[in-house]
């Protein structure tokens, strides 16, 4: 940014100082023009009235020196002003070699304040802080990024209050079908389940599929008759009951009776609410690893085996040693057709821009384009973060590696 | 690419430049230094010994100045060489602009001369032409792009000389399951099926989903339930049974019977060619408007419901109008952990280099560093073309607006 603005100005100076150096050229040229003797002052045409004008040149030339050096004088004032900023920023990325850190997010949505109640919102706050202490602690205790994504994820699996694991939204058939994936950002591997529908932890199921078996991506029956072999538990799908999400079916399937399935499209906040949430963390351990984890439950009322952004890699997870991982949450859809979590790293490798900057052109212009709304929690190899979204609130929470931790619900 | 050129080249001049600059300055201001009497020539020490060798100083400038004065002369003979290529490319853009074309491929693979009869030569070669000439003319009877990527994939589904639709491999429970995708550059919609069975043309449905349903991937039964709800024929599963694609499944099953799952790691080039193979075409249109668009029956004895990369919107398949069209084909896992459709688009857009380069990029370098192999077709706005595959062969063939016809199977 600094670097941006510095070059900007020095655009100007630059334009000065080539001007001074031609008609240096020209003066030091005309001087052994002259020596040469191929212009006598008295012949006094063409070229040899631009020499005989010497004087007014140098003139010229003093004036606009002087000018430059204001200009250097103005931008040294600049740049020492900007310095302190600099400085601080080379220590940051000095002092984050060694460091570390945690981002989660439980869903962005229509979350206001004004519908939300002083106990909920403790409640919400609170299991937030359970989550990224959980893998806060692991990271500062020497674990990889893959084991803080996973632990952390898992205490939001099992909470209701999240939709994913317990709490997960209900299909149109009224079941729970579970998505989720994962992604080691040092080897690019990655593992992913969709449409499970007796497993607790999904998360635990997609880290398995990345570490004991060929495949990236396996889904349904198929993805649970992999988990068994695996010795997983297999739950009844009770467990996944609430009566909150059992709710919001019946609402969305009422109000889908009443009007034509497509004119409903999400334009009731509440039911476009109950539709999404997901939960996500990404993290970056002490020996510099990036690791991406996303859980949810999908969409209210889904069917036809719908599968949206969070299973996908480069949609909804994505993590590359080489620039960042992100966590995805929102309109499935619209994040898999802009491709929200590997454009963001592809804009800091390919443009060079920063995670902040290339977070915010995804979430705030390149989406909302498309018509889907929704954001991301993201962190840097450099330990950078990025909490982005273009509704109304999203869950989120960041802890760095002093231990300072970050937890938020609505805009600022 | 030139800019940068120039770029890097106008920096050393600028540094001295720069340099002469500041002596200017320096001259300027002792000049008026030493009119105001504050240091005599006599005083000789601390910045007025500086001043006293004002004549030593502008020897050196006048040096500097000369070098100055060839550093702009050589700079712009550079320019002048690279003016002419700068040229022909927006010749080349403006001719184009009113183009359309088409690329399509069979699948990548161990495919070797030595290991084709001639009749299944010419059977691939006919049966490529006929499905490429099938896109060209709706093309060229101004056709969206999305209707030649729809008929040209038709043509290879329904030829058992591939693997998609019919022709299907067998996964390890003996079912074909189809997977498709397509993507709309104009609007970046997208439609896609993952383990489907009893649809005919999967490239049909996803055009279905992407057109016709909120949603952009299904899977399993719920993707036929909503091809059922639109009138999709359902065909019997015995409608994909090859005898070739049966013996090589029964093979690979033998040979896992003997080894470890693991250990078999597609060591065997036969194997891992009857595992893999893809059909996809991408199209651009008189409108500029570009498609993409994959359809496969996957890997050879695939099991738990797995899902490769060409139902995955930018990973098997990735349209948009801002840069490229294209279509992959290949050891799935890899193409999703490498986000290889997408990430072609990415560089040509934000590194600004050719579709051409970035395609070499990822198949030649990113894939293989993975440990993955295959290929891709792809086709840019301008109508520039890109068959990059990093394995022996790959069925393909190219069809551009004046009708030329270029088909190869293996590598040259």
């Amino acid at each position: 940014m600094l670097e941006q603005m510095y070059e900007k100005k020095t655009k100007n100076l630059h334009f000065i100082v080539l001007l001074v150096s031609f008609i240096d050229v020209f003066v030091v040229c005309s001087h052994y023009f002259l020596q040469l003797n191929l212009c006598k002052p008295s012949k006094n045409k063409g070229f040899c009235i631009i020499l005989a004008n010497r004087k007014k040149t140098l003139a010229m030339k003093q004036i606009l020196t002087l000018l430059i050096g204001f200009f250097i004088l103005f931008s040294c004032n600049n740049v020492k002003k900007g310095a302190p900023e600099v400085k601080k920023e080379v220590n940051k990325s000095e002092k984050i070699a060694n460091t570390f850190g945690i981002v989660i997010h439980g869903g962005a949505g229509t979350i206001l304040k004004k519908n939300m109640s002083d106990s909920l919102e403790i409640a919400y706050t609170s299991k937030l802080k359970e989550a990224i202490t959980t893998g806060h602690s692991i990271l500062n205790n020497g674990g990889t990024s893959l084991e803080a994504v996973t632990a952390t994820i898992n205490i939001m699996e099992d909470s209701p209050l999240f939709n994913s694991g317990k709490g997960a939204v209900f299909t149109h058939d009224e079941t729970n079908e579970l998505d989720a994936s994962i992604m080691d950002g040092a080897t690019l591997n990655a593992g992913a389940v969709a449409g499970v529908t007796h497993i607790k932890n999904p998360i635990n199921l997609a880290l398995e599929v990345m570490n004991n078996s060929p495949h990236v991506l396996l889904a349904g029956e198929g993805a649970e008759q992999f988990a068994r072999q695996q010795g997983f538990e297999m739950m009844d799908p009770s467990y996944f009951y609430t009566e909150k999400r059992y709710q919001s079916l019946l609402r969305v399937k009422e109000r889908e009776m009443r009007e034509q399935y497509k004119s409903i499209s999400f334009e009731d906040s509440f039911i476009k609410d109950s539709k999404f949430g997901t939960v996500g963390c990404v993290a970056l351990d002490k020996n510099g690893n990036l690791a991406a984890g996303t859980s949810t439950g999908g969409m209210t009322n889904k069917r036809w085996n719908r599968i949206g952004d969070s299973p996908i890699i480069g949609a909804g997870t994505y993590a590359n040693n080489a620039t960042c991982a992100v966590s995805s949450t929102g309109w499935g859809e619209y994040f898999i057709r802009a491709m929200v979590a590997h454009d963001i790293s592809a804009m800091m490798e390919y443009k060079g821009i920063s995670l902040q900057e290339a977070a915010k052109e995804v979430i705030q212009n390149k989406v909302p384009a498309l018509g889907g709304d929704g954001g991301i929690v993201a962190i840097d190899k450099d330990g950078n973060i990025a909490m982005e979204f273009n509704t109304a609130g999203m869950y989120r929470a960041h802890m760095n590696a002093k231990g300072e931790l970050i937890i938020k619900i609505y805009k600022e």
